[in-house]
């Protein structure tokens, strides 16, 4: 339709960005052959970080990065039928997948290294989750750091050693983030920002000329820290990627930057951020308060009310909103977009209490949590 | 605890602003007497509107403004049984009401003099709530004025008339919205703006300098419109209040005014508004575009995913958001709230498509309803 040659089973092994042409294997036929471009765009993405240790690669390790992954650990467990599951890492592909494999029966624990699920979020929100995947019968082991992997015959792996102690299990999932897949771009001369990830403009223009980069591979501009950040998310790479192509087709679109906005559910749960944590803002250079705040995320007369946890960041002076996040069991994660605008917009806590949001009991108590936890929290200005 | 006198079962027969002091009846001792203040706060609210005609003040005749109405209303259906029920308006009080007949297994009838239900909306919500009423097996008759009501000889009212036919029924809710309790205040001198409630400004003063309104019975600044307008909501009256109490003990608190933001739910729907229609913002003198897209509530792999229609309002050249309605059965309160956000900052579409919301499969779409309809919004402007 658009004329487009799309070359699967292809692997780029070399950029050579001065003589504008790629170093290409045919992976089914095994045979290299160049391909010369005018304009670039380096869309590499991420892959799964991965403990390398003797038994990682045994045939029950798991990582959970695409689709194929999701398929081969779906035909692992209706094959093997594994009791017990251990999951390296606790942040929301962790989350997702633990309820998953209760779910399908399988005793599940989560090694974290951290003392707390969902590292980046505050504490007040973070211990919300842990009782709700303990409550759902997860073993949930923190300030573990694994030392060894014990594998049968087969080179499987039957136990992870750590520091806390040791844990048999039939499966490991590794599910500690990702990491961006630089290495081509970096050998060819392309700069990669602190992050790791590649640096891009706002035109997701790279320090090469002609050469673009968007999605999970490279960084994008935080608009309340100002900095580069590597935020990995689906909808984030989708909006570069429409810069990025319409900019090598000699346009000029703008990528406006993110405020880090998320959402996910575990189990009951619906946990909704955006902008900064305590920690991410005081990292940032900022001074920082916080206001938490507990409300019924409708009138408690209706059926269905339930209590959320609002907590909101910002800054100490200003007042100017710098984060929210938010946990409970309904009302939580299409709730968060309204101070993802405020975010963008810069606004302080005291313009936000003063907003004019709907109210019906359905969905609403008369005056909302976001409204309740920002009043409150302007009185904490100055 | 605050040392408040609440004298209930007291009517305020007259205002003398010039002799500060009010006449004030006893009605359960049928005494009057006087009071006297050095400041008075005005907040005697709104009343159903009502059609006078002989009939009207049959015991079957009802309507819905506070609790003791709910009660009255419930104890004639648990004890007459009624089989029909004939509903005149058709704004949210009569939607939700037919709800709550049909499932008491009243054949139900809504009349109203426009053509399609919740006359302030646009039609393309207006016409997703008709569907799904008469889905629901109300029958609705549009385009229909009332000419009078048959009695029987207990003045109950056996039929309904009007120039649409002749409806039979055993009950009659009037739920044709409210008017402003403003007598007491105007025989007294207090100003009435064009909306006919009671005129005040950012502080919640009236045009009598000892005297102050909140809630129902006065007018609120619409920031869209820039012009006041009669709101009677309750988180607005609750706002207000808080601001003519503080101006009335000397302080200076501000209510900054609304935007319009109303949500409700009609059997399966949920309805969503905030600022102007696009009737509304031609009448505030607007070159007004719009823009209409239906796109599912979450990923349509996820179960519950449904399709919602979102409607933006905005300035045609500008591209100013001047409201926004959703309307689906899935998905739709809790987000108009933050449309509401960026008409308190005045936002254009094109800076709404470029917000970053939380992307998630269990709640929304890579790109979120909002960010779709403003993209294609963008498109128009100029």
């Amino acid at each position: 339709m658009y004329g487009i040659d799309v070359m699967t089973e292809h692997q780029v092994t070399r950029l050579d960005l001065d003589g504008n042409r790629l170093e290409v294997i045919d992976l089914k036929r095994s045979k290299s052959s160049h391909l010369s471009f005018d304009k670039l765009i380096i869309g590499t993405g991420a892959r799964s970080r991965r403990i390398e240790l003797p038994g990682s690669n045994g045939k029950n390790v798991f990582t959970l990065k695409n689709v194929q992954d999701g398929y081969d650990l779906k035909a692992f467990i209706d094959e093997k039928k594994p009791r017990r599951a251990v999951i390296l890492g606790a942040g929301y592909i962790s989350l997702e997948m633990c309820e998953a494999f209760v779910g399908r029966g399988l005793e599940t624990w989560i090694l974290y290294r951290r003392s707390l699920p969902a590292g980046n979020l505050d504490s007040e929100i973070s211990e919300r989750i842990l009782k709700e995947v303990q409550d759902k019968g997860v073993r949930f082991v923190s300030n573990c750091n694994v030392a060894s992997f014990s594998t049968n015959e087969s080179g499987e792996v039957m136990a992870v050693e750590s520091d806390r102690g040791l844990y048999r299990t039939d499966l490991v999932l590794m599910a500690m983030g990702v990491i961006p897949n630089t290495e081509l771009a970096r050998q060819a001369g392309v700069s990669l920002g602190k992050t790791g990830a590649i640096q891009v403009d706002s035109g997701q223009r790279t320090n090469v000329r002609h050469v673009f980069s968007a999605g999970d591979c490279c960084e994008s501009l935080h608009l309340v820290s100002g900095q580069p950040v590597h935020a990995p998310l689906g909808d984030i790479a989708n909006k570069q990627g429409r810069v990025a192509g319409e900019n090598a087709a000699g346009g000029d679109a703008t990528f406006h930057g993110i405020v880090g906005s998320l959402a996910f559910s575990v189990f009951d749960l619906e946990v909704a951020s955006t902008g900064l944590s305590s920690r991410a803002a005081k990292a940032a250079g900022f001074d920082v308060e916080s206001q938490v705040i507990e409300h019924d995320s409708k009138v408690g007369y209706m059926p269905g009310a339930k209590p959320i946890t609002v907590k909101m960041v910002f800054d100490r002076k200003s007042g100017r909103l710098l984060g929210g996040q938010m946990v409970g069991e309904e009302g939580v994660a299409r709730r968060i977009n309204a101070l993802a605008v405020a975010l963008h917009q810069r606004m302080t806590v005291d313009e936000i209490a003063r907003l004019d949001f709907a109210y019906a009991p359905p969905f609403s108590p008369t005056f909302d949590p976001i409204l309740i936890a920002a009043e409150q929290a302007s009185k904490k200005i100055g």
